[in-house]
């Protein structure tokens, strides 16, 4: 299958010659934080030499704000790379995902000659009971979002539980987590004691606008389960700037806490905005939101005019009309409202 | 088996809470050329992004130094990833590897079932016909590394041909090569036009020591591979400022031309006072030597003087008094000296 991913503006570039204006990737819209972008550069004149490939520092301060083990953390190149070192490392002979959903749990399950069985979410897109009947004694893995990819909706701590009591490896990806209302309510990590079987993706990416370090991790509920995690794939997945990164965005509270303010407001103004134009929206809670235009073109109408939406007909389970926009800065937004109210 | 490699200054920091003097990884004695520095602190204002996944723009400037179509050319995140990637999607049944030589290769094959045969090297270590004559049609990939790690000493091109005639997919690890005399003489980029079956591999890591910023490549004989070596693992290698960094490396011949003028003298210097005190010097190429002590503890006594050379007792095919030591400046090679002088 083709890869097709938000966020390709080097692909905009080539064809256009300029930078597009991209809400097809989802970031924090306040940015790469002072003095984590400082701390990336600081750490340059330690570049020559090879990163430490148990990543102790990181692993350490991590452990430290999520009250788990060491042992139980990896750290990876993004959580793609923890995604795909998962399918080698698990080896399901049969996977459950939810449809739609991030299309690389499929991509690497398929990889390792897994057979997966796609459970399509409702017309309103909710993870339900149904998903929890679905997960078999031959369920070895079910790898899932929260909120959901691209439809921003979060998924109750009880109805996963609930999963992970049906047995196999439940893999909760947390990854945009960090930009929803409560993270507390909804993470999982207080399960990591209780069920050896989860595992929980978690990435640097999207809170901390720093895509381009390459910087995820993984939390285990089995110690082995990392080790083993650690021994796939490259020794050295953790560049020196993106572990040095990681290390000064845990120490930005007050920063994670402004972009979470930020979003509530602006994400329920874009909201009431895009549903004013009569365009149906998914009341996603992430810091991108899914809507459904009777235009198909449309993603192609706005990249003419320099601006990138996540034409989402590629996900199973959705068809042409459905879109994926970030929520970026308030002036950025309204570009995008202004255009979208031309097309 | 349990993963060693050199430079693992974390677990020595760890240890003594202080920095070591590191002969046990080898990279440029010249340290990351300036301009390369300062393009991967210029670029982080655009690491908030995702990465290139196309590496549209080093795969160009990649394809201009080595006169190869850019279709042919993959980059990753360092040498260890491509050969992680190449393993996964050759899947070979069997394997041939000298030994001793670098042992990802054969963690990679083992991890997707391959067979792997070791192809003891004779006494003096030189890869000579019978390794050819080692290739039978039952062998689908062979694994090299030219000059050898941890060797130093460099095959002809012409014996390496000749794999190439046996079939089979041959793939040459050139990671070192730049850091050689002459490395036009020995690279078989000339070859992969006439070569499907050749694979090479290339690494940023040691020539420019910014081994911290995990970037290396590999030239594909055939645009197929280089296509399937791309969609397996994740879809964002390569880091933002390791692109900006490879980029700029490609720019700086002169730098090259240094390190390998430095080298040539520092080398033959090392090599003379080593075996002055009686050790025995394996007469290697790269950035480093081999060489044999009847001291089985050596490494651990320097280790306690705050400096690491690498114990090479790990590698199939050497015994414990076998130590790899890097070729630093001037100044730290007569401070590994006078070490081991004591020693």
């Amino acid at each position: 299958m083709e890869r097709i991913h938000g966020g390709d503006w080097a692909a905009y570039e080539l064809e256009y010659g300029k930078q597009p204006l991209d809400f097809s990737a989802s970031l924090s819209p306040l940015g790469m934080p002072g003095r984590v972008y400082q701390a990336a550069i600081d750490v340059m004149r330690d570049a020559g030499r090879y990163p430490d490939p148990s990543c102790s520092r990181l692993r350490a301060a991590l452990s430290e704000r999520h009250g788990v083990d060491r042992a139980q953390i990896v750290c990876g190149a993004g959580a793609a790379d923890l995604i795909d070192r998962l399918a080698r490392v698990l080896q399901p002979k049969r996977a459950l995902i939810p449809a739609p959903t991030f299309s690389e749990y499929e991509r690497a399950l398929l990889s390792v000659g897994c057979e997966v069985e796609r459970f399509p979410l409702p017309g309103d897109f909710h993870l339900q009971e149904e998903f929890v009947g679905a997960i078999t004694p031959e369920t070895d893995a079910v790898f899932l979002c929260n909120p959901n990819n691209p439809t921003g909706l979060l998924t109750e701590p009880a109805l996963l539980r609930r999963c992970l009591e049906r047995g196999g490896t439940l893999i909760v990806d947390e990854c945009f987590l960090d930009l929803t209302d409560d993270p507390a309510r909804y993470s999982l990590v207080s399960f990591l004691r209780d069920y050896p079987n989860l595992i929980l993706l978690r990435a640097f990416t999207k809170t901390f606008a720093m895509a381009g370090l390459r910087l995820g991790y993984a939390l285990c509920g089995s110690a082995e389960t990392a080790r083993a995690l650690r021994d796939v794939g490259q020794p050295w997945p953790v560049s020196v700037p993106a572990e040095a990164a990681g290390i000064a965005a845990l120490k930005e509270p007050d920063y994670e806490n402004e972009v979470r303010a930020f979003l509530r407001t602006e994400r329920a103004r874009m909201l009431q905005s895009l549903s004013g134009m009569g365009l149906r929206v998914v009341p996603g809670q992430a810091n991108f939101l899914l809507f459904y235009s009777e235009d198909t073109d449309l993603a192609q109408k706005l990249r003419t005019k320099g601006i990138l939406l996540r034409d989402c007909r590629d996900f199973p389970g959705l068809c042409p009309g459905w879109y994926r926009t970030a929520i970026r800065k308030r002036e950025e937004n309204d570009m995008l409202l202004k255009a979208l109210g031309e097309a």
